[in-house]
């Protein structure tokens, strides 16, 4: 995708090409970021480039334990704690650690399109399972899914690609339910949560996390999107401090960090967010380009799931076949991506973490096809 | 072994350990990073912290392509360049691209031990194969080695652990074998060069690589050495140009530098590096510090090859048990690895990229490890 509008903005020129089709915040990084980035530069820390232990550096694990304790009421140490390349560095480690070959990973559809092939890289099975029309996993069907070989359930909340924020309800019964399957079949079933956007929420909504649900909990996330670093690979893994085996889990984690190849997070990052760990983006801002986009599509007849967090809104297509309508909205130069990526045909995917004439200069491209299909 | 090393400086004070056991440069980057990281920083281009494409930034792919023109007088493009999360990174994602399941890659011992666990991520099989006396392929047991499923042989020249280069005839004569029985069994024999030490070579040698020798060529290597910033994991893939299905084997690269993970190298790192493909730390000292502990070593009674490069020496261990020896110098203080680590017991590894205060400090222990056992 990132090619393909390349390509569309050499030919029509970057001005009249609106691509909200990628996750790669415009904004730049907080001028607290800046500041401790310049910092370092000018006053280097003694081989703060060379490697470290393959957990990261205990100061940053510290940082970020400290932080998550604030958060969350737990108590958390560095320990619990591996720094990774970005949370997709993050989730592969995991899945390498837990798998065996055969296990079943449950995710729920729409999903971020990675899991599938990070799951497959570990030898595990992906499960996939619908969720109700606000975009919410299913636990009937669930309950019925899981069977021995279930290894893990991936969660994405806030979700991309559809904004999606799971209540604290919601987590608390999908831990019981978990716990229920565990006891039932004699196995540990581990909650994957993948936080990425977890500092983006709108509209005052408080973060329900998996912490107080369900102690087989491990989270993955990165500061690509609340620090706007996407290109920095900078990210963590966090251990539930009650989880059953956790030292065994957290010296497999780190040795798969390792034999995975990514040895370990980017020291100089690690160094620069240890001290932003209170630090994100402006919310606001985000805030502000949903509602102007969801405000006028939904005035021109679309339908969509009012997003609650991330920068993406997931509208039903107009079009049963999302593909076409896609290829339709490029025609405006509008560029998005067709839901059957995210295993959930009838659906698009918009990205509005772009600026705003990018933005505005859209609406012409929805309009006429929203116009073209009758909507409204 | 990073661990090891901090407790036991922690019981009995960082002066008092010599660790030589890790391959963690303790120079610092050259001026030249100093003053682009601080350009950078103060004058920050836009945008210059988010995604990229997955191959990396044209213009980084663009400079290091140029550089290893001008090296190798083969006319390469960013097309045949992908930037990576370090060599680890890289060799990751050229075995998960090549690799069917039960594909075979050939390695000879001593090999860096992480190629072990490289080839396991991606279901292959490793075959590994001795060297001679000088640390040097034999060619004849790599000619009765290589089968119908051999789909690559791994070299490492400048040699983890031993320090050896490769001459120009080796690698000529490696590159006829390979041929002549790609020729015989229908197949392509990839030759990977894991050249992460090429620019640590000492005496004035010239580096001989692979490309005059074999069309199927993948080199992998990093910033880790020639710039020490090994805790940064920025390194590449390069392609050589003549490679069949060089587009597709390229393609293929780039998707699984996205889905192992990776997603793309740290980026502010590319940009960094864009600047320094001409920048190398001081070989000299380098060198230094190889004739200062080889010369001591010799006067010991102790037996090694010269390294040519790198900056690992790796001797005889006096004790027919090296894991038993590297105990014994432990119990001076003196850190080093078996060389059964390497997959070749009866050696034992030495790291010399210390200060010359560790340096020096640790010869009252191999000297009396060398009284203990009647050296010299």
């Amino acid at each position: 995708m990132f090619e393909e509008g390349a390509t569309l903005k050499k030919r029509y020129g970057e001005e009249n090409v609106f691509d909200l089709s990628l996750g790669n915040p415009v904004m730049e990084p907080p001028v607290e970021f800046r500041q401790e980035l310049k910092r370092l530069t000018e006053h280097p820390l003694p081989g703060m480039h060379r490697y470290m232990g393959n957990a990261g550096y205990p100061e940053t694990r510290a940082a970020v334990a400290t932080q998550l304790s604030l958060e969350t009421g737990i108590k958390f140490t560095m320990k619990d704690i591996i720094m990774t390349c970005g949370a997709a560095g993050a989730l592969n480690v995991v899945l390498k650690t837990i798998l065996n070959r055969g296990d079943e990973v449950i995710i729920f559809a729409p999903y971020f399109v990675e899991y599938r092939y990070y799951i497959d890289n570990h030898d595990g099975v992906a499960s996939v399972l619908p969720t109700d029309e606000q975009f919410i996993p299913k636990l009937g069907v669930l309950e019925a899914a899981i069977g021995a070989k279930t290894k893990a359930v991936i969660i994405n909340s806030p979700n991309n690609p559809t904004g999606t924020v799971y209540s604290e309800d919601f987590i608390h019964r999908l831990g019981e339910l978990l716990r229920k399957k565990e006891t039932q079949y004699g196995t540990h079933i581990f909650l994957i949560s993948d936080e990425a956007y977890r500092k983006i929420i709108y509209d005052g909504l408080k973060y329900s996390s998996v912490w107080h649900h369900h102690p087989q909990s491990i989270i993955v996330t990165s500061h690509s999107k609340d620090l706007a670093l996407p290109g920095e690979r900078i990210g963590y893994i966090a251990v539930h401090p009650d989880c059953s085996q956790r030292e065994e889990l957290v010296d497999g984690l780190i040795f798969c960090n390792r034999t995975l190849g990514y040895v370990n997070a980017p020291a100089l990052m690690q160094h620069v967010v240890q001290h932003l760990q209170q630090v994100t983006v402006s919310v606001t801002e985000y805030q502000k380009k949903r509602d102007f986009l969801y405000d006028h599509l939904i005035k021109m007849g679309y339908s969509a799931v009012k997003p609650q967090g991330t920068f993406y809104m997931f509208p039903s297509s107009p079009l049963e076949d999302d593909v076409a309508f896609v290829r339709e909205l490029q025609r405006w130069k509008v560029l998005t991506v067709p839901g059957c990526g995210f295993g959930t045909p009838g659906y698009f995917r918009i990205s509005y973490c772009v600026d705003d004439r990018t933005l505005e200069g859209s609406l012409v491209g929805f309009k006429k096809a929203a116009q073209k299909f009758n909507l409204g």
